[in-house]
C-alpha cells in the first residue's frame, strides 16, 4: 500500500501541498523532506542522476543535476525497462488558467523536452481546459482559447512534432479515453477523493468528477491512435510535486484495472521573486517573471522585487557575505544558469561578500532576459497551423526512433 | 423554486422512489398522489389528453387516455409552443443492464413512438452503457454489447430512422456533449446530489459524476449534428417517474447555463406479475413477461404467477366478484388491450363475478402473446446495419417534416 495523505485527518496541517494550494508552515519554507515522507515518494538521489547520464550518453539536465527534480515514484522501473530495451512514453500537462506563463510554468516543459530528446520517446501533453473552466469559473470558450494560447508556449519549448501529441480535454475526452475515465471512477470512492484532495460537500460535482480525467493519460489505451496494441507500455510523468495526489490515486487504481502504475519524476516549486515563503500570484505581476516580460520589465522586477540574502550595507556585506539560503537571485540562477563552474564561482564570491547583490542581480537579469527573449522568438514562430498539427489526433509512426 | 426531494432529511421515508430503488411503504402500493406532491410535478389530467387529441388530430395513445403517463412538468409549455407552430424534440433512454427486455421496459418506447408519429418531431435515445458499467459492475465491453442488443429491441418498436438518433454514452460522450456535462457539473454541489440521489461517501465517484451525463441530452447543443443553431429548441422527455430526480436537477441547472428547462411526461411503474407490491426482478424470471418469452412461457407465467383479485372459490367469486384494484391481469390488460369497450366489458363482468379469473387470464395471454410475437418478428428484422444506421452521428434533414 502506498501512503495516502488524508487532509481531513490532519487538522493541524503543518504545510499544505495539493494541486490547488501550496503553503508552508507559519509562512516559512516548504519542507520537502517532510513532503517526501508524507506523500510516500522517493528521493531522487545522485545514483539516479549518474544512471540517467550513463543510459542516455549525455550530460544530465541542469534541473536533474541540481535537484530541481528531487523526488520520484518507480523511476527505477522506467530505467530498468529502458535498459532492457523497452520503451516508455512521457505524460505531462498544464491547466490553462492564464494567458501568459511565468518561468515556473516552463520548468516541467523544459525538463520534459530534455527527457524526450535524451530517451527518444513519445510524449502526450494534456491541457485541462475542463478543469480550469470548473475551478476558475471561466467559460468553455475562454478555457479553450487559453488552452490554444498555452499550447503555443509549450510548442515553443521545442518539442518534436513527430513524437508529441498535445490535446485539450474539451476536444479529446470521449471514446477510449472516456472508457478509461469510467474504469477509474468505479474504483475511487467519494471518501477517498475527500481524503486525497480535501473536497467538501459544498464543492461542485465537477471537481469530484475531474480526478479520473487527469488520471487516464497515464494509460496507453487512452490514446488508441498512438498506442494501439501497446497496453503494457510504461508511462513516466514529469510534474511539480503538487500534482502527486492525482497520481497517488492513479497508481492505486492502475493494477485493479489491468494497467501499469505510472512512474513519476517530481520537481520543487519555483519560488516567487519575494522569496521562498512568498507565492507567485496571478494577481501580483511583480511576484514572477513572465515569458511576456520585456528586458526592461525583467530588470525592474529583479532589481526592485527579488528578495536577497545580501547585507543591508556594503560594509556589512563585505564582512558577513550574503545568506545564500534565502537569496532569490541565487535560487533563480541555480535553475537557469547552465554553467556549473560560473554558478559555483558566483555562490562562493557572493557568499563571502566579495560579490555584491547588484552584480548578482545584473547576471540574473542577463540570464533571464536571454531565456525570455529566446522563448519569445520561438513562440512568435509558432503558427496556428503548427498548433493544429501538434493537436491533430494522428498516429506518430516514428515516435520511438 | 421547484420542490427538491431530500432523502437524507427524511429518514422515516414512507416510500422510496429514485432511479435505483422503487419501494412502497410497508410492502404496499406506491402512492402516486404522494409522489406527485413530494416531487413537485403536475398531474396529467383529462384536459391535457383532450388537447393532445385536438393538436395531433389522432386518438390519444392508450397509455395517455388510461393514465399510464399520469404526471408531467411543463408539458403545457410544449403544447403551447407546438400550437404556435414551434417544434420540439423528444429525449428518452435506457440503461442497458440486461439482454432481454420485459414489458415494462417497452412502455416508454411504445409511448415515445406514438409521440414521434403524432407530433412529427425528432428523437434522441440515450443508452447509458457507462452508467450500467459503473452500477452493475459490468465490463465496458459487456455494457456496450448490451447497449447494441437493447438498441435492436428499441428499433423494433418502429421508430422513424429519418427522425431518430440512438447513441451510447461510451460512443458519444465528448465534444459539445462533454462541454455541456462540465457546464452542468459546475452548477451542482456534492451536497445537492446527495440530497437528490442519496449517495454516500462510500459510493464511487463514477456515481457522483454520472447525473450530468443523463442531464445534457435535454439541451439541443449537445447534438450539434442535429440541432446546430437551434439552441432554443424545447425538449420533452417521456420516462418512468423514477427518473424524475435526474430531471429535477437538470431543470434546476438549465436556466443558469442559458437553456430551456426540459419538459417531462412521466409514467407509472409497470407492476410485477406477483402484484403491485411485488417487484419485477432480473433474478426472478417469473416476476415479468420478457419480450423473449414463448407463447408457452407467457401462458405458464400468467396462469401460475399472475396475482389476481378473484375469489378463492367459484361460488364466492360468483357472489362477490373480483377485486379489480389488486388484479394483475386487469392491470396488464389496461396497459395493453387497446379496445376500450372490450376492457370496460371485462372489468364490468369480472368485477361482478360473471367472468372468471381463468377467462380473464386467457384473454390476457392472447393479448400478451400477440404483442410479444409482433415484437419478436420486428426485432428479428433488425440487422446490425440498421443499428449502425440509427446510431450513426449524422444530420437528420427531414426530422421536422
Amino acid at each position: 500500500m502506498e501512503k495516502i495523505e488524508d487532509k481531513n485527518q490532519q487538522p493541524e496541517e503543518e504545510q499544505v501541498v495539493n494541486p490547488w494550494e501550496v503553503s508552508a508552515k507559519d509562512g516559512g519554507k516548504i519542507d520537502y523532506d517532510k513532503l517526501i515522507d508524507k506523500f510516500g515518494c522517493q528521493r531522487l538521489d545522485q545514483p539516479f542522476v549518474d544512471r540517467v547520464q550513463r543510459l542516455t550518453s549525455r550530460p544530465p539536465h541542469v534541473f536533474l543535476r541540481r535537484g530541481v527534480f528531487f523526488a520520484h515514484r518507480d523511476f527505477n522501473d522506467i530505467l530498468d525497462a529502458y535498459e532492457r530495451g523497452e520503451k516508455f512514453y512521457l505524460y505531462t500537462g498544464r491547466g490553462p488558467s492564464s494567458e501568459a506563463l511565468h518561468l515556473g510554468h516552463l520548468i516541467p516543459f523544459m525538463f520534459t523536452k530534455y527527457l524526450q530528446d535524451a530517451f527518444k520517446v513519445p510524449l502526450v501533453i494534456q491541457l485541462t481546459d475542463d478543469e480550469k473552466c470548473m475551478w476558475k469559473n471561466l467559460s468553455v470558450e475562454e478555457s479553450q482559447r487559453l488552452a490554444r494560447e498555452n499550447a503555443k508556449d509549450i510548442i515553443a519549448c521545442g518539442f518534436d512534432i513527430s513524437k508529441t501529441f498535445i490535446f485539450s480535454d474539451f476536444d479529446y475526452v470521449g471514446g477510449a479515453f472516456y472508457k478509461n475515465m469510467v474504469k477509474v471512477a468505479k474504483c475511487v470512492t467519494y471518501n477517498k477523493v475527500v481524503g486525497i484532495f480535501g473536497f467538501t460537500g459544498e464543492d461542485h460535482i465537477g471537481k469530484v468528477s475531474f480526478p479520473p480525467v487527469q488520471a487516464v493519460p497515464s494509460f496507453p489505451s487512452s490514446f488508441p491512435h498512438l498506442f494501439s496494441g501497446k497496453d503494457y507500455l510504461r508511462c513516466l510523468i514529469p510534474c511539480a510535486i503538487d500534482q502527486d495526489p492525482y497520481f497517488r490515486m492513479t497508481r492505486d487504481v492502475a493494477p485493479r484495472i489491468g494497467y501499469h502504475k505510472p512512474a513519476l519524476i517530481e520537481s520543487l516549486f519555483f519560488p516567487a521573486l519575494q522569496g521562498e515563503n512568498g507565492k507567485m500570484s496571478a494577481s501580483d505581476p511583480n511576484s514572477a517573471i513572465y515569458v511576456t516580460d520585456s528586458a526592461k520589465d525583467i530588470k525592474y522586477k529583479v532589481n526592485k522585487h527579488a528578495f536577497t540574502g545580501g547585507q543591508e550595507s556594503i560594509e556589512k556585506h563585505r564582512q558577513y557575505g550574503a545568506n545564500l539560503e534565502v537569496d532569490i537571485p541565487i535560487k533563480y540562477l541555480s535553475f537557469f544558469l547552465e554553467d556549473d563552474a560560473e554558478l559555483e564561482h558566483i555562490k562562493k564570491e557572493y557568499g563571502a561578500g566579495r560579490m555584491l547583490t547588484g552584480e548578482v542581480k545584473k547576471r540574473l537579469t542577463e540570464v533571464l532576459t536571454e531565456l525570455v527573449e529566446r522563448h519569445r522568438r520561438a513562440r512568435a514562430a509558432v503558427t496556428d497551423e503548427m498548433v493544429d498539427a501538434f493537436m491533430a489526433v494522428r498516429p506518430l509512426p516514428n515516435m520511438f526512433d
